[in-house]
């Protein structure tokens, strides 16, 4: 089990990029508010140590980098009033998609909106429960499933609905995997601070209304029964991550839909994890 | 550019695993044939040399290894005859999905079955030319594509109909994502030997028997158009597979099907590049 607490990974004022232990105030708990942390050395997912130097956190990154992510897998469907808003039947399995690394991004930067992306209608939001796997996992059995979870992060789940499913052939590929529309953050949260994670609230807060608000408990497919179910034939490494699908009230389910503009302030938030704060930013440019 | 021509890794006879060039008889361009191959030293992505060292070939790996993969992009329905075989029409854009980096693997490996994909019927070959880039490619034009690709192999995208169909709830990910069912080599011929990507014999034996047989130039998506398009908004990192679809002639496109079978020997060859022949191997065992 890891020895931290709450995994960040941080420009220092000192200008050096760490991994360090959040250091939190008594009674807070999102990481986004931490200042400072204990620099941690050595390899997260194997020999490490949260050390006694203490370094003054002056951005935070993306908790892993991206040469420490395999596979971003996602869920779609996963929360019960969500499918039902999309007008889509309750999964009878979990419904597996792909970003790619490139999409990863850290808790603050802005999402970036290419010219493709510009076209069409349906820009949309989605504040999902992160599982960061911690050891490599391949046939795991749901009661052991939670041992080899590193922790938990909030992320969001950007997607363009026209490119998704209507001109994307009826696969999601092409409408949830541009640059930086996956960030996550703002750190990790140990499993021991967590002991159950399909009981946090979860929302989104776009440009300072509340749109998504709800609990992982109404995930269709828990945390320990995704990673066991994803596990069965496929190894699951150190680094993955899973984002475990997104509760109701994104903008695709709204009347009249809601979609993202050029400047929107983007506020996904878990409980016992904290925020990423992103804005979205339009890039106009030469198109094909 | 690249400086090799077939770029190949390796476990040698001196139990080393390497990068090489391979060493080819006149008249032969099926890499699969090499016997040796010339010692490539450093970063095949940068600064590298073909070395004169020649080293015994005692059995070809995956060109790449699963770290220098960072993402392995997959098109549906790029054969014009294989989107009517499928019921489908010609998609307007790429059909875009992903692999995870767990399920790729050698020329010769075996493809296992593990006990989720022995239920429900549906287990299909797929023959593909892979495309690997060779540096970070983004918002590239189509004219350039061909610069930012570093060569072509062959890959097989084993797939199983009812996971992938009638159990994913419309995605593709639960399917084809198994750990080893992207088998793709025998090396990656530079673009150098192959200057017109687009026509190129390709084909699928299955057990002897000739089941896929077309050409490149029935890609609706060519691979200058591909890597373009995918390019927009998305950063291609070098090693980036893309598996750019099928040929008609699959399992479900038969009457009756034809499904793989515990023991099957599938080759998929693809014109100046090569075969892989993987075995299909069924692993019974225990179940969720």
């Amino acid at each position: 089990m890891a020895s931290f607490t709450r995994l960040v990974r941080f420009l220092a004022k000192d200008g050096q990029i760490y991994y360090g232990d959040a250091l939190l105030p008594s009674g807070v708990s999102d990481i986004s508010k931490a200042t400072q942390a204990k620099v941690i050395q050595g390899d997260i997912f194997g020999d490490h140590k949260v050390t006694e130097q203490v370094a003054d956190i002056r951005l935070l990154l993306a908790p892993l980098a991206r040469q420490d992510i395999a596979a971003v897998r996602c869920l779609g469907l996963n929360y019960a009033q969500h499918a039902k808003e999309s007008g889509n039947p309750i999964p009878k399995y979990p419904v597996l998609f792909f970003k790619p690394v490139t999409s990863i991004s850290g808790p603050t930067d802005d999402i970036p909106i290419a010219p493709l992306a510009l076209e069409g209608e349906g820009l949309d939001y989605e504040c999902e429960l992160v599982i960061v796997i911690g050891k490599e996992a391949r046939d795991v059995p749901e009661s052991k499933a939670l041992e080899y979870v590193l922790g938990y992060a909030v992320g969001n789940d950007v997607s363009h609905r026209e490119w998704q499913i209507k001109r994307g052939g009826g696969q999601w590929g092409l409408g949830k995997t541009f640059d930086g529309w996956a960030p996550f953050g703002p750190g990790i949260v140990s499993t021991k601070l967590i002991p159950d994670p399909n009981a946090l609230r979860i929302s989104t807060v776009l440009n300072g209304q509340t749109v998504q608000s709800s609990s992982t408990k109404d995930m269709i497919f828990g945390v320990a029964k995704t990673v066991s179910f994803l596990s069965q034939g496929t190894t699951l490494l150190p680094g993955d991550l899973i984002f475990t699908g997104t509760p109701e009230g994104v903008g695709m389910g709204r009347t009249p839909n809601l979609w993202l503009k050029d400047g929107d302030q983007v506020e996904v938030s878990l409980e016992g994890v904290g925020s990423c704060v992103n804005k979205v930013v339009f890039k106009p440019g030469s198109k094909l």
